[in-house]
């Protein structure tokens, strides 16, 4: 499966931002933890900041804080925030709908794809911004 | 979040195998239902061939069957199939060591993915292919 790694790069910024605090914290520092560039973190700091995650200031004292306290930022959130409503799974773009299997597909598999997401989104939802970040030491 | 439909084109070939039965079910006629190419079909049921799922018959009256009944295969036997052991999300490849947040991501992160991984595959585990298969009509 392709696989990727934004959801481990927004839980790592959202901790970062944590542990280091709002002073100073911008997304030349933060590209500096993950190993990436600063455009990638700001693609991602973009999608937190319209979860209303995070909160950005611009200017030459520029940075970005959290909007809240950890405990109360899930990784629930923060996956909401960056996969949006696209779901882990997705449907074939074409199939032969004059095959009787193919037609009925779409409704089966949709039901399914929506029960795994949920499955997901409420397992996220069990771990707090404040649980990773007692990990830090 | 870079999804694919990999899953879904797995569920359907075990779909279609199950409603056309054994006889003259070969990838050709797979791949016109899934509107792909051979090519990819058969990728697919190598995967759910080394699963056990189904048996693959060479030759000139070569085609594809189910192993077992589709009330005895579900939607997990088919993911743990297709996905294997990679799991829904990625950690980051590199990230800097020197930076104690990055340092305790790994660990965290691994743990909460695992968890998701162990959801979406107890989502799947509950439907069988003879529920998908009902509703075919």
């Amino acid at each position: 499966m392709a696989i990727n790694s934004r959801m481990a790069s927004a839980a790592h910024i959202m901790c970062f931002i944590a542990y280091i605090g709002g002073e100073g914290t911008n997304s030349e520092a933060i590209a500096r933890s993950l190993k990436t560039n600063p455009v990638v973190v700001r693609k991602i700091l973009k999608s937190l900041q319209n979860e209303g995650l995070v909160v950005m200031r611009q200017g030459r004292n520029g940075g970005v804080s959290l909007s809240r306290v950890p405990e109360e930022i899930t990784l629930g959130d923060i996956y909401r925030a960056v996969e949006g409503e696209g779901g882990v799974f997705a449907l074939r773009e074409a199939v032969n709908l004059r095959c009787v299997v193919a037609r009925c597909m779409g409704d089966s598999l949709t039901a399914v794809f929506r029960s795994v997401d949920d499955a997901v989104q409420q397992t996220f939802q069990q771990t707090t911004l404040a649980t990773l970040l007692r990990a830090v030491r």
